[in-house]
């Protein structure tokens, strides 16, 4: 079981008595997105040789998205691959990363450069584990949850636009609304297409800009979820900037983003041309076209780098203030 | 496209010749197995990433065994898996590792510890390139040849009995026999099981015991053909002493190994108990008993766990002289 040093201490003994008769071992990780590297798998790899673990091992990924993406991408390399289980305890790898099967780390250039795809056996949610979730993190989970409704379900924006304030007060009932809609529709979309050729990289909405801020950043800046809400927010802009989305619904999207307290556009201190350089090296590329998931309209997204580069560089330099 | 420091002087400019039109870029790694680790694959990621290649990008391996299982595992890691071709230069890549899929890097305390199952879009098997092969380098890929027809081909032994002298003196007909007939017999194997979960197993005839060795050595001791021959002959001795296979072919095993001028036993100055060890933490462990493959007959192999622990001990003890 392997998990960070802030989960660790509220969830690693119960989860591990829940495993009892069986034989387990625990790690436990720096916590944060910097530590989400080479050097970080490594460690597990050199756990799971101490323990002279064989094919037969089952990894527990006990924590957010990092520990899910590096726990799963080790699993996937481990004597070529052994089983894992996704036990997510905040709201962004709920509703997202531990569903799907992406894994890996990232490179010091790029955000996820290295991994596999690799399906969890299954994926363990206890809406409990959120009760101990800091106020930032819960934002930036939101903004993932938003993201489903602003690129696939209109009618779950709206519902997003009436329940934030119950949302962010953490009503049990309505996180439960919002967890299993959004794993329902990611489990649709992964099922369709799990290697990302086609629907599954509308799930990217705001990524290719949210990448690039968080690795500019060196990744010790805005967590994952606030880089991609800020990214959602160019992207909207970018899609009106374009004529492709109403400017009402570009406000909806900004006011929803505002709303769970997020940002809406990125960080002041960060250079246009930088954020365009980190662009052009995300995965994202084609034959050196940056693409972007871009909105039609509130429910319905594209993938294209059919857009003049004019569009991207007033996005980028657009300062949200 | 991917090579090391002895065979990209030899053919890198023919290869990326004859890519005329295409983006491409090499990347010449030192030479060796010791260099097969997570931080040689982290130099290919980021020779990936300073060309800023993106998923379109086709690795291509050229050398042996290891530069292709890095370049392999390279592309199944990059980007979450990208396309790769092997082009092996080698008599033992091109009659074992380069058919099949499995890729990987070592960990200090393990072969192979780390990888994935990628399949290449193609294996290119010049055997013109066995012309500047290294005589020891033949030997130890010729040991990869004795292990088909001994593991799963009596006539095929039989063949070689008969044609080592012509192998040796690198006749190109002999030559080209024993790697069509290797090819055909691993890719069989393969394709009845990818994943390994049965018959692919006993391709490994030789291997645990010779994964041991190396490891024993760090690496710079036998080269891997070399270790397999021992491993080999080891694996022939302990299913004699079990009476599994008769005397008569325990030494005609023994005889052909000899022939080809490998090891018919254990480097005499390792210790049993040490290589013992490093078999208990080899992956063919499968709930702390080390499975091995035994012989039946000549062609005829089996995987098992089921022998007295005695006849292991017996045969690491055992000192060829």
């Amino acid at each position: 079981m392997v998990t960070n040093d802030r989960v660790g201490p509220l969830y690693l003994r119960r989860a591990v008595a829940a495993l009892e008769g069986k034989e387990t071992a625990t790690l436990v990780l720096p916590d944060g997105e910097r530590h989400k590297t080479m050097a970080t798998l490594s460690r597990i790899f050199d756990a799971l040789i101490d323990s002279r673990f064989d094919r037969g091992v089952t990894l527990a990924a006990l924590g957010g998205g990092v520990i899910g993406d590096l726990t799963g991408f080790a699993a996937a390399c481990y004597q070529r691959g052994v089983d894992f289980i996704q036990i997510p305890t905040t709201l962004l790898a709920q509703v997202d990363s531990s569903v799907g099967g992406k894994t890996g780390v990232n490179h010091p250039r790029g955000k996820n450069m290295i991994g596999a795809f690799h399906q969890p056996r299954c994926v363990l949610a206890d809406t409990a584990t959120l009760e101990t979730l800091p106020d930032r993190e819960l934002r930036a989970g939101l903004a993932e949850v938003i993201k489903y409704g602003l690129m696939a379900d209109a009618a779950f924006f709206g519902w997003l636009e009436a329940h934030m304030a119950a949302l962010l007060a953490r009503e049990s009932e309505a996180l439960a609304v919002a967890i299993e809609r959004c794993c329902q529709l990611k489990a649709q979309i992964v099922a369709a297409d799990e290697r990302e050729s086609g629907v599954r990289a509308l799930l990217n909405l705001g990524h290719t800009f949210g990448h690039a801020i968080e690795a500019a950043q060196d990744y010790s800046g805005l967590l994952h979820g606030e880089a991609v809400a800020a990214g959602m927010a160019m992207a909207a802009r970018c899609s009106a900037d374009l004529g492709w989305l109403s400017e009402a619904d570009r406000d909806r999207a900004l006011a929803l983003l505002a709303a769970a307290g997020l940002p809406t556009g990125r960080p002041p201190e960060l250079d246009a041309v930088q954020l365009r350089d980190f662009m052009a090296s995300d995965k994202k590329v084609s034959e050196g076209r940056i693409r972007l998931v871009l909105l039609d309209g509130i429910g319905s997204a594209r993938l294209t780098a059919d857009y003049p580069a004019s569009a991207l560089r007033v996005t980028l330099e657009y300062d949200a203030g």
